[in-house]
């Protein structure tokens, strides 16, 4: 059994985990780092791909050897269809920012390297996670250790970037927690394929048929999503059908075609958001998708992560270094406002773009007129630029 | 029996039909007005009273000889209390306009007055009004005068100006009308009181208790609302209740105090929007509440009247005096857009402001988010004070 003594124990190796770790070791703070994923796993979990410009330069700040202007993809836009009409949104000129395309998995892959160059402890495939003694000042965290050791670690903080099934957040007591949950009635039927990019930046599409997203990936692999019924099974949709259903939803007088090819990967993503309050309990933290999963209509999953560790590492240094621990007090306050701003933002984009089987024809027509109001104005299309590229990180 | 000829009969005679009628006459074309309602009780209806930019320079570019600028008080914002903090929108340094305090029922004494000035015809207090041919280029439209004549008008065009309840809109035929309707889950209770002004502009208020408006009519009578339950009964609310109530509902931080004084008005008033399209059939187009109504949270109502009659009249004119219909064929399709800006915009200042007793707790902390997303962005500042303020006239 190993015993270890450390400032801050973090479940959970992904992004938020990992970033925190880093900008502990740049304070001179130890860590320790577990995760029951595998490192391998991890690197190959395709989640979300873009970054907001504040991320973007938190991965700089913090000296992470990131590979995101070599091999990530500066966008300066978006481009948002409706019913066939192109809208571009130039985000430099809108609001002097861009977001950039680069995958959560790379992220990590440079994350997870430069943990290791610290040489700090980092445990992957970890099995039965266990923590304690969260209202005290000595909380605990155990699990066995992929070679069947026991592993303790008693450290003064506990941090909870253990995504949303990670058992973290339950050591909340009922009493305390509060868990917001709104679920939407449909999901995204998500394509990885073989073929270039079909656009230069994201093309958000509404049309009659539904929701469609063109995403890009690399020069040679896409990512491509269209709203479906949450019940889809992706064995009824042959490459041959998601391509017209896809190219359907994209159709216009411009007479924009997609690039389409083998298609390697076929998933349905169930749609909803949640947010538990408060972010923190005693000597534990929740960061990440632990504290909040939103719909992935504003890519705001990965970036909301960081700007809660954007908070969280600089409260937790200054109650090591200055033994003041009132911005790690006020943490969940702080942090929450952003998240129910990303929470705002990802319902609203969700709601103006996808069609609601459920909703009424007012429905329909108003969420149009939201968009015609917010196309039609230099306001409006700043605003929008301004919640997509982020906020200022606190 | 009087049998008349104009070039256009205008049903209903609100601030739409008589500005309408108002703004044909200055390009010679000939007009006839009827209105179910006595001049008087025009007069007397309190309705809105917030006029957008546009409308007021409507209201001069008309010509008519309207008190606005002396009766009138310029607004130069709103302000917008969210739990007991207030968040002042200054709308001449977002987006360089004002709106103007000036009720409904002035605007109808200034423009039946300027009607009245032009000698053309105008029928108050009609009974029995019908019309048809609307599909023809000979529709007609007829009614029993206050002294129990029948009228009948020959025109070449009708225009329903006629409200909400008026006989106009039933003439599109039922498999050419569509009724967009949504009802909301709570109603306004409306005071009218002897008191000084509380503010120098209107103040829309957020609480946990729910929406408060404190408005403005006079120097020495105000106008105030509070959401209530739809079949909430005035009996019920004394003078007293309703003033800790309404104070209730304000109280912050700030100190800030409501003036009181006898309530001489109690009213509760429906919360609904409903839109019908199209807004014209044959010869016969529909222009204000007859084609559309919105709740009065964005003050929409009327200035959405004025905004479909400075469509409708130059595409009128341009039938008229270049034989080119062209414009008034796209009445209906030129108009709605607005329409459904408007309704969005009234529906988006309902939701962020009212609770309401359907709703679960992710969308009232998501409401609290989108408010604080648009209070805290310059860009969402300016997008909300140019929907405040109204989109420029086509």
């Amino acid at each position: 059994m190993a015993q270890l003594q450390t400032d801050v124990a973090i479940v959970g190796a992904g992004p938020a985990g990992l970033m925190l770790a880093h900008l502990l070791h740049n304070a001179g703070i130890e860590s320790v780092v577990i995760d029951n994923r595998s490192r391998d796993d991890i690197a190959h979990t395709h989640r979300a791909g873009i970054l907001e410009a504040g991320s973007v330069r938190m991965l700089e700040a913090a000296g992470v050897e990131s590979r995101v202007h070599t091999d990530g993809h500066r966008h300066d836009g978006i481009d948002i269809r409706v019913n066939g009409a192109s809208n571009h949104f130039d985000f430099p000129e809108l609001v002097g920012e861009s977001v950039w395309l680069y995958p959560q998995n790379e992220i990590f892959v440079d994350l997870s390297a430069a943990r290791e160059r610290t040489g700090r402890p980092t445990y992957y495939s970890v099995t039965d996670t266990r923590l304690g003694d969260v209202e005290t000042e000595h909380p605990w965290v155990a699990a066995t250790t992929s070679e069947g050791d026991e592993l303790c670690i008693d450290a003064r903080y506990v941090v909870g970037a253990d995504g949303s099934r990670g058992p973290c957040r339950s050591m909340i007591p009922d009493g305390t927690r509060q868990r917001f949950f709104h679920e939407y009635p449909f999901a995204w039927f998500g394509i990885l394929c073989e073929a270039p990019p079909s656009h230069e930046v994201l093309i958000y599409s509404r049309s009659e048929r539904g929701f469609a997203l063109i995403s890009q990936r690399s020069s040679n692999v896409q990512r491509m999503y269209f709203q479906a019924s949450p019940d889809t099974d992706v064995a009824d949709w042959s490459d041959d059908r998601i391509w017209s259903e896809l190219q359907a939803r994209v159709d216009g007088p411009d007479g924009f075609e997609l690039n389409t090819g083998p298609i390697f990967d076929k998933t349905v993503l169930p749609f909803r958001s949640a947010v538990t309050e408060p972010m923190q309990h005693g000597s534990m933290f929740l960061a990440g998708d632990s504290a909040h999963t939103v719909p992935p209509t504003g890519a705001k999953g990965l970036n909301l992560a960081f700007a809660d560790v954007a908070v969280l590492a600089p409260a937790l240094i200054k109650a090591f270094k200055e033994s003041d621990a009132e911005a790690l007090a006020g943490y969940s306050q702080t942090a929450t406002k952003r998240v129910w701003k990303a929470q705002n933002f990802s319902y609203q984009m969700t709601r103006m773009l996808h069609t609601d089987p459920t909703q009424d024809a007012f429905e329909t027509k108003r969420s149009l007129g939201e968009l015609r109001s917010i196309l039609e104005s230099d306001h409006g299309r700043r605003y929008l630029a301004e919640c997509y590229t982020g906020w200022p990180h606190g």
